[in-house]
């Protein structure tokens, strides 16, 4: 019996081995339709074989691409080469939206497509290792972590997964922070404080907080326009001093943040794309992202006051770049490390069961919180298409028989008559420049909700990682307290507060923040649907105008 | 081989023999698909056979029924009963809507039903025959006509149509009116005058134009509550004395006109309905639209001054009324012989190519705006759909998950989040009521604009047979001129003109109409669209209000 073939309607990009990624349109043949848990062993045409969400497929006849269904639960048969878990994936990244004027629509979801290229390859002027040692060694244990060296240059990368970062906390010595005595560092050598505030435990912020603007992304090239890439103009208030940095530089940065504070969510940057990549509308965006990126930085007092941060910020000159470079990626009060330069409150000491609470409650928040998001995004997705398709469409076509009767009307050519004719024809292109103020309506509102609501995404999917780091540290206590002298297990539990009080001042700052930012997307989003619906009364009014009073 | 099976889309209701009624959702099976121009032979379960529109159904799966295609070509070969042609069928009675959100569309589409029921039978108290001899012997020559009298109370009935109308202006003595010498009126008997104006030819207007209000429906009943029926009170603004008249009065009233006055469209009335027909909202509608139909009767200036019309807004005395009944069924300037009724100016004669050359026109532009009335309702009904569903959804899903949002954020207890919360929670009350608002608006403006359509299409459709009057009359006068001497051809001629006077009149009459008309059922839309993204607009700032401003 042959086998059924069966057409993809989404596109789907493997969540991990034994997953066979696909595009929308893409023919597959379906293997096996028994694996269960709503997946399907497919091969592709060229002999790839794996599992494929069995909800994106239509096997008999081509269905309009719309949102595509809820995946199935991750497969866990361990016959496929043992994959465990799944990471959650934004909606955004699958399903596929039309050109063209869905287009920034589409440069939203490509966000989240790991599968990227680079716009912007590091080249030889870099150093040629941008890892350490202990970044390599966490690498190759947990295999998931893509590594940019000249051997897997131009292959997907897939950027660090919030299990690689705890992973990381691991191997950067979580044990040894806990339960080895370290030299004390000095007070000045303790930058980073922990002060308690109405609100909790809460970083103690910039004495002189900061801002950096980005402008000017400037098409640059280098050896004779072989190599082209967009150069960012970063500029700090403090400073007022401009800095030149390409996308590669972003994404180092991001990546010694992430390694450098564990328990700081570092949301991921806005991804790169294959193509088109020099189109204006892209560029914006990108650049818009960038700043809503760095903002998030500026605005957090560790990372603002952070030397890696700063060095980003501020440095000019290529050697001096190149030094600061190295020094950062050798940086020892790293991952857990970090902890020893935190200085927390004395008194009252921390209550850890009150800390303990709260952390897990914040825990419950952000799975709710994503969970809201994840359906406020399909939502808004599926709001943008309606607006952009049936709204439209509906509008025009009203506005179509409007302007359809107005020239049944022009056979009547009495001066009487002609004021009405007119006035009907108006009304018809009222109604047909409505529908266009529908399509492009989601560009002034929705789409700015969006790339809130996803920039959002990013910042939790980090998580639930720096709350492993708390749980495990008081696992990893638990386990060992019988072996310690209760003097001994004071100083490891006062080590452990310390990462308490880090993750709650970051759930302070997370919250904080959190409230500043929806408070300005909604108010962003209702003004300009206020604005919007104004428009189309205004319009109606003029339309109304035109009708003649007297008859 | 087994018949193929096929599922109904939409209502279908037979516009003729050899068609088979359905309803959407029954399913038929199909005894040859080779009937050409769009059509099958279908067999129901009742073992009912008759031709079907292929197109309103689905053979192999369910769709969700959206509206109707347009019908194919109606079918004319003549194995299948002689069907010649088929009346063009009004949208609205093509589909079928839903309730309970829909009622009031449905009650719109009912009028549409020619199958309906009486609500209001004829009884007892009525003259046993409704109709002249004349009008009986133009019954059973045409044979579409169905008479109300003891024998078929109850079956269904056709109201007048078209062809029968003109037909009956043929029976009624139109080659007598033509070609025989009747004895000239006076001038006090010729009551309706046509006057030149500066739009041409015209009917005098009254002295004193007036209107005629109905109000206060009231349900009354007789025979001891057995039989029941409304009744309307009519209060004519000349005379401020309150009439009470049922529909079955209002239906006489109707066929007299339409059989008085040959030349001038006489809509017909709102539609009886089988069920419901005390609910409220139904009697208020009935009540608009037949305060939408003696609005018009009042308008027209012949009709206005007709003793018939009189008698009917002023008799209050049941035995004047029966008297007056009889009297205007016995009326002797009907149909071709009210022109003599008619007078016309002497100077400047009529151009007759000119008026030839107008009258066509003016059919031209009948065939337009009924085209255009019928892609406007269509579009229209569909419109109302899509606020009540589509859109109305589109709005409460994203309400809903801004307060799925905000249900997330009461995770945070911290007072400084409040505020934000309590803000998004509003905005999702927002956006469902903005659902609610698109569900209802069609309600306040697009309801109406249908039933100004409704009230025109009804119109339009008689203006095609008063027309064919005056062609027809040119047709027998060429056939005869070479019979007739100069003299006797100048004196048909100059009847003839008196047709094409009245039909110009009421060219007139019906272009100054419907212009204001129109412009009030523009207005009236535009300004309750207005309203309604007013209030949107409102909402949306009382929400933008709620988002406090420290954040």
């Amino acid at each position: 019996m042959a086998k059924a073939q069966a057409k993809a309607l989404y596109d789907f990009e493997s969540g991990g081995p034994g997953e066979l990624s696909f595009n929308a349109d893409d023919i597959l043949t379906i293997l096996r339709q028994d694996v269960g848990a709503g997946w399907w062993e497919a091969i592709n045409n060229r002999g790839e074989t794996g599992l494929v969400p069995q909800s994106y497929f239509d096997v008999i006849s081509y269905k309009e691409p719309t949102m595509p269904p809820p995946l199935p639960p991750a497969n866990t048969k361990p016959t496929w080469g043992g994959v465990a878990t799944k990471p959650n994936r934004p909606i955004t990244s699958q399903h596929s939206l039309h050109p063209p004027q869905q287009q920034q629509i589409q440069q939203q979801s490509q966000i989240n497509n790991a599968q990227d290229d680079y716009d912007d390859d590091w080249d030889d002027d870099d150093d040629s290792s941008t890892t350490t040692e202990q970044e390599q060694n966490s690498v190759e244990t947990n295999g998931t972590r893509g590594v940019r060296n000249s051997d897997d240059k131009g292959k997907p990368s897939v950027k660090v997964s919030a299990f690689s970062r705890f992973s990381s906390f691991v191997k950067s010595g979580g044990e040894a922070y806990l339960f080895e005595n370290q030299k004390e560092l000095s007070e000045s050598e303790k930058m980073f404080a922990v002060i308690e505030t109405m609100d909790g435990p809460a970083w103690q912020s910039l004495d002189v907080p900061y801002s950096c603007s980005i402008t000017s992304p400037k098409k640059e090239s280098k050896f004779h326009g072989i190599k082209t890439f967009i150069a960012y103009q970063l500029t700090p208030s403090f400073s007022n001093i401009q800095v030149s940095r390409r996308y590669k530089h972003f994404d180092w940065l991001q990546q010694r943040l992430v390694v450098k504070f564990s328990t700081i969510p570092i949301p991921p940057l806005p991804e790169k794309q294959i193509s088109g990549r020099f189109e204006e509308d892209f560029v914006t965006q990108r650049l818009r992202q960038l700043q809503m990126w760095i903002d998030r930085m500026c605005q957090h007092p560790v990372i603002a006051k952070s030397e890696v941060f700063l060095h980003f910020l501020t440095c000019t000159d290529e050697k001096k770049w190149k030094i600061g470079k190295r020094q950062a990626e050798k940086d020892d009060l790293c991952g857990a490390m970090f902890f020893r330069a935190v200085k927390v409150p004395q008194f009252p000491s921390l209550d850890s069961k009150q800390a303990d609470m709260s952390i897990e409650k914040f825990g419950k928040f952000v799975k709710s919180l994503d969970d809201s998001l994840r359906h406020l995004t399909a939502i808004s997705e599926s709001n943008v298409k309606k607006h952009i398709g049936p709204f439209k469409k509906e509008f025009q076509k009203l506005g179509g028989s409007f302007t359809a009767l107005a020239k049944s009307f022009e056979y009547d050519e009495r001066p009487a008559s002609l004021g009405l004719t007119k006035a009907i024809e108006h009304t018809g292109r009222t109604y047909d420049e409505i529908g266009e103020l529908f399509a492009k309506q989601p560009q002034n509102d929705m789409l700015y909700l969006l790339e809130g609501l996803h920039s959002y995404k990013g910042l939790l999917s980090t998580v639930p990682d720096t709350l492993m780091i708390h749980k495990s540290a008081q696992t990893k206590i638990q386990d060992q307290s019988s072996k310690l002298t209760s003097a001994e297990l004071q100083k490891v539990q006062n080590r452990a507060d310390v990462i308490s009080y880090a993750i709650l001042a970051d759930v302070e700052h997370l919250q904080r923040y959190r409230v500043h930012d929806f408070a300005n997307y909604m108010r962003a989003y209702l003004g300009g649907q206020i604005e919007f619906y104004k428009q189309i009364t205004q319009k109606l009014e003029e339309s109304l105008k035109q009708y003649p009073n007297d008859t």
